[in-house]
């Protein structure tokens, strides 16, 4: 940042004004109990400091430089680290051991963790650093601040927010045409899956055969953190135009007999600084028993998801088959026949071609053509596209990780712009069973183990066969 | 613990075994994210053992047991602790620092905190550990249970529920006559300072010129977390009389302009597991708020406090006095005179017989020869009487850390038989004057400087000149 | 009134120049709909001088004057009826006749109608109406004012608050200790059947195995207008010792499959300005369909009765037959013997002794010899005395009117002082059999025929013998 | 009705049955007190029949069998007539008198209003009532029913209806942002004098510097019976652009010291069966009591009202004026000149054309040309048209019984096509003077004078002079 004119010099000496003027000093660890709180106005000018900055890069810096300059006294970690470590071997009574230990822990808490913790009681603070850390989290993905200090800091961010959003503090609320338009009107606009278009279809969205959840924290009720769709139906739907349409009874009433089945169509969390605080896995658990309270006879849960990613990949893998010349992996001999016939070229330039586009789904011929090698690759995108050893499709790796079963994958199962395009009209089914939930889930964290049906495991195994993987 | 009959050895092993199932194992480091949760009924087993302990006793032997026997791995602690050391002398990149550090954080949290940690997030859990740790406080005071571990546990569930508990998260609730029954039974049962005898008396206390505010947590409202009465008078009350009478209008309706002066006349925790939670210093200000959005041109505000133990300590006094014989230090000649002439014996041992019941009050010649002597002692005993430096009355400290200043000590301030055995009928208002209450309480927390008034400094020197201290 | 001193003709004078100012005039027919709303402040004077009133003679001195004096215009009336009869002998198209009729109609609308209406339109109007109603009715009853015209008007308003107190208006309110102590204050207070003591019965009342329900206006959520307490029982109670017991664990939860049965042990109205209008009848309607919700297998219905003005009814028998010498009809030759040799005495003068004191119940062998005579002679007040062909006593009236069956007649059911002293110890059952109530309540109010059960139609029958009717 | 086919003679004789069935026979004036309510299925029966008649030929059909069928029995009426008569002939004691004119008043009780009365106790029998007597309302209107017996009927209904929907019983709500969606739904699918077009705009009409109130039933909470729409500005509007704009800020807070004028411009009743309810001149009260209390400081009151029909009424003055040839009345020598050459020919015939659709707008000459003639004749339709004596135009009739004055007529004050066609762009303000009102409102009524400001009354002169009036 050296080459930045003056004017962004007078606001660096700004922030790190604000910074020395704001942020607690550490107490020395006897008088650590007895130091008063700062006042209300130093952490409120924190905050008011941030509020004015309009530009994420300055934000950005103004996060950097709190997560550099204001983190752990590496020098008080070290004697304090000296000092259990001569207990070690000069043992003495237990209480002096223990009390090097708690010395210890405190040289270990990052300075800037007092001044989060006092934003937090300030009005509407917790709310505020929801915030801060969505803008973290931003400018750590646009790499506008890097670095291993600001990797911590989120942590610590992290671990407060799941402190103060923990399940216990959570409540359940349902949105139904009767909740304020706030809330709905906010709903609306978070909707990430399935983007809502009017004012009807999000009726339809709250109304008969439907369920809508989110989860407040109960010192905002009312104000959505993550929301979860519902459609009650009695059997896995296969797609979402049967779930999203148009035109439908918006006055039918529920008959409780048809209704067997809750499929979870959409899961959006409203506050991104939230991200990684577990707010959805323990979301989908409670709407569980609450639909199970008022529907003792439903037994089958199952998601219908999109698979973000898989056109992209499709792409990716089309592009560098497309060099090397020869038989395909991707394609049975019979397959590439018909498909060059159709589109005629080779199979896998003119594919890259067409799916890049969405035009391909009005050519019946094409969409018969495709239905079969398509379903074998996405099978093995999801089931077989690793990061880390955990499924590489974020949507697979949640709801693998909440212990559910890869049980359906569909085909045009969305054919809206989006559907085709990200994922060339497939969906997949997460299938809940509720009693093999908490095995499965340690299965798979534990030893990244993935449980899928027959069918998933047969179209794994056919496109493994053909690609001689 | 080995004399112990064999039915308890099977308590003990009992005990033992519900331990090692319900504590989770600490995660390795690099799985400390990808390890599912413990089974809810893992942590649901241990709170339903603790419920079936009926008797204390056992309770704080299950306590202890937790406390000495799932803490910190000392082996991990001095291993990381290594580490850190070692980076110090061979500095490397700042992550490798940054993520030993964190290591050493990681080995640094005992493994009971994680058992607390999924106990509060079942249906109830937080309300447990409440009640747990006001259990285990009772344990402490009783010497049931004993030991640096056990101090260190009780901190760091001190600091879970400060965490919980914290200002954000609570909610101010006013009672009034319309408050459910269920609350004002609660606030009845739970008043420790002036007790509530009938519900004119409750219906009373909610009435006009009187306000009751609690704290709840949002998860959990209409449930009083701490409890704040206040009278609205037109000068500082010198006496609890005037507030809780036995007759008194019950309809009579406030005249805004009579209303000067807010007396906290007491102040109340009803959940003894939040004992340091520093609720109190923040429920006086929320209501100091709130009082001034009701009432504009409010501007005294100040506590009529007792003083807990000023005649156990004045009886202690006399005991040790009593004993040294020639010249007393605490009464001047003509006062000793005077009350032995009354009291028909010499002033130490007769003083001590009478103020040990409160038959003296009945005198009225005593009442007025005991009062500057008594008042002069109660200045000493509030203002010189220290423990580590700060105020040894707790009701004073409280106050005093709060930024108050020690206003006025009143005379026949509480007639009741509680006030004359305890404070000799003494009361004190400590006096909030806003805008230096933050520079008050600064200066008694670093430099136990105690702000008081004339009157009470005078008390204090004429006690000092006497005593020749 | 001649005789009354100048003073009260001075507030006669004011009332006559109140009503004259207050009350509307009527308009002509034809600008009936033309006519502006009296200004608000002539109505609430009417209001303000009544409240001023605090002699319940001078209320009824205004109420009097009001019915005679602001009415219905007789002349009118005349001339509009000369109007129909004339077209009745010289038919004319009907919207003539309709007009002629409307103009009678509204002839015969009394002019202090149009007073009540525009005050019920005031801010608690209608409950002002209402405590009006409340004070002559009381007026009534002390005969301090009386003849036709007040009974016209006291009609008047209560098909005007029958209007008002509509059942759709209606709002069935559960209390419990959770409610506010305003309201349990209240129904303690206006409790008239079985008096609340202390707070703890009143908790019992609204605890496990009890309910509470009240009605209140819609305009006015919250305020009992009349109240209805039920215990949960597994068989109809014989008595009520049972029900409200001194020492009882509040605890309890209730087991759903040990209640059976719902027993009404008390309703009281809390509003007497509402008698009449019919909402007792309603709210056990009510609140039979609401226990039926609540408890599907509930399938037994039954009141628990006292019996008011028994003892006064038996004690006037005893003093007419105690005049007649001869042969006993209230008792047989052997109940006599017994009961002489017990009280020593003539059986009819002895007894009037006895039962004008509660002392009698202290002698087992007197309880003993009275049990068989008072049930037979209490069966026969209950079933065969009458008012104007219906049932005298009118809580029998009430419940034979809602279509109950006299069911049982029970003995030692009520041992407080006023159980003995009111009925002899007596109370009754009143069973609701849903499926009957209307044929019976049909029955009762058109042929007078009250169903009881057959222990009551034998006591019946025994006491006929005996007395030879 | 005699050539309707067989199968319209199968659905009379229903309706016939059933009204036999179901309105209760009028029990004997002895009995009235004593007849138990008819079954509750009775008059649900009732209830259901009339909702499966889809048709509204079939429901007006019914209806005016009812009414004609189910009336008052004339014979009762003229017997009763002539006791009352008799006594006024042969004087006997007041209670005679009393209790014979009690008979004739209830012999002249329609036979239905029993029928009305227990339908109103049916759980949303008043509501079913309200929409009977929208139908009845609409089939008047369409003529599907008439006669004197219908009109009795709606008088009836229209009466009961007023007495359930007294002022005491309205609960006056504010709509808001965080108002449910059904709500906000509701009050934009009724508001009918400037149409809602998107979600947007109603947000705007309930954002800041607006109000939206509207009449609720107790009993049905949330409900809206009639809306009333606030702009609250600093000065009288003089045209709905500027309080219904596309583009606004949203997000505006409001500045109390801009606020002095409230301008009321729309009041809409979403319920129709509740015309000549008076709920409209009551809602204007309470919501001018509510912004008082809100701003202390607002001072003027005033609505800006459209005036339906004026275009219609001033096309039909030019049709007859056209026929008359020879001099305008309508217009001045020289305003006649200058329209004629704006419109190429005779200004009667060719404003006839203009007038009729919306082009005219689009000639800035034209309306520069029109702006003084058409003030003028429009100030003359409010003022000098009349019916019965009364404005002819119902909105102005509407506040000047509310006892506004008319206050400004405005050009150009609503462009919208329907401002346009229906009323040549012009708008009035009616003022609202608090301490005048009464005064007014009585003058209107009694004297049918209309208080009017020197502008309107100037114009009305200019209209006068001109057409020799």
């Amino acid at each position: 940042s050296s080459g930045r004119p003056a004017a962004t010099g007078a606001l660096e000496r700004a922030m790190d004004e604000l910074l020395h003027r704001a942020v607690p000093a550490m107490p020395a660890y006897e008088l650590r109990e007895k130091t008063p709180a700062p006042a209300e106005n130093q952490c409120a000018d924190f905050v008011s400091f941030y509020c004015s900055l309009a530009e994420t890069t300055e934000r950005a810096e103004l996060l950097g430089r709190l997560a550099r300059g204001f983190g752990v006294d590496h020098g008080q970690v070290a004697e304090q680290s000296a000092g259990v470590l001569q207990l070690r071997q000069q043992p003495r009574e237990a209480a002096v051991l223990l009390q090097a230990e708690d010395r210890l822990r405190y040289a270990l808490v990052p300075r800037y963790r007092s001044l989060f913790h006092h934003i937090s009681k300030l009005d509407g603070g917790v709310r505020f650093l929801v915030q801060l850390r969505a803008d973290l989290l931003e400018a750590q993905a646009l790499k506008l601040v890097e670095g291993p200090h600001v990797r911590e800091m989120n942590g610590v961010l992290k671990n407060m927010l799941s402190e103060w959003f923990s399940s216990g503090f959570l409540k359940l609320e349902r949105v139904t045409w009767h909740s304020p338009c706030e809330v709905l009107q906010k709903i609306s606009e978070s909707e990430a899956v399935h983007p809502v278009k009017t004012w009807m279809d999000m009726k339809r969205r709250v109304g008969p055969y439907r369920r809508c959840y989110f989860f407040s924290h109960c010192s905002t009720p009312g104000e959505p953190l993550i929301v979860l769709h519902v459609a009650l139906t009695s059997e896995i739907s296969s797609s979402i135009q049967a779930i999203i349409v148009k035109e439908c009874p918006l006055s039918e009433t529920e008959e409780q007999n048809r209704i067997t089945t809750a499929i979870f169509y959409s899961i959006s969390l409203t506050q991104q600084g939230l991200q990684g605080v577990e707010l959805g896995t323990f979301l989908i658990k409670r709407v569980v028993k609450e639909l199970q309270k008022e529907f003792p006879h439903l037994g089958t849960f199952s998601s219908l998801s999109p698979i973000p990613g898989f056109t992209k990949w499709l792409l990716g893998l089309l592009k560098s088959k497309a060099k090397e010349h020869g038989r395909s992996e991707l394609f049975t001999d019979s397959e590439c026949k018909e498909i060059s016939e159709i589109t005629g070229g080779p199979v896998h330039e003119t594919l890259k071609a067409f799916l890049s586009s969405s035009e391909w789904v009005k050519s019946e011929r094409l969409v018969r053509a495709l239905q079969a090698p398509l379903m074998r690759l996405c099978a093995w995108y999801l089931y077989g596209e690793k990061h880390r050893g955990y499924a590489l499709n974020p949507v697979a790796n949640f709801h693998l990780q909440n212990g559910a079963v890869m049980w359906r994958i569909n085909w045009m199962a969305d054919v809206s712009l989006r559907g085709i395009t990200g994922s060339c009209s497939l969906m997949v089914n997460y299938r809940y069973f509720l009693d093999q939930t908490a095995a499965n889930s340690t299965a798979y964290l534990g030893s990244k183990n993935i449980k899928a049906s027959e069918q998933v495991l047969s179209l794994v195994a056919q496109f493994q066969k053909n690609s001689k993987l």
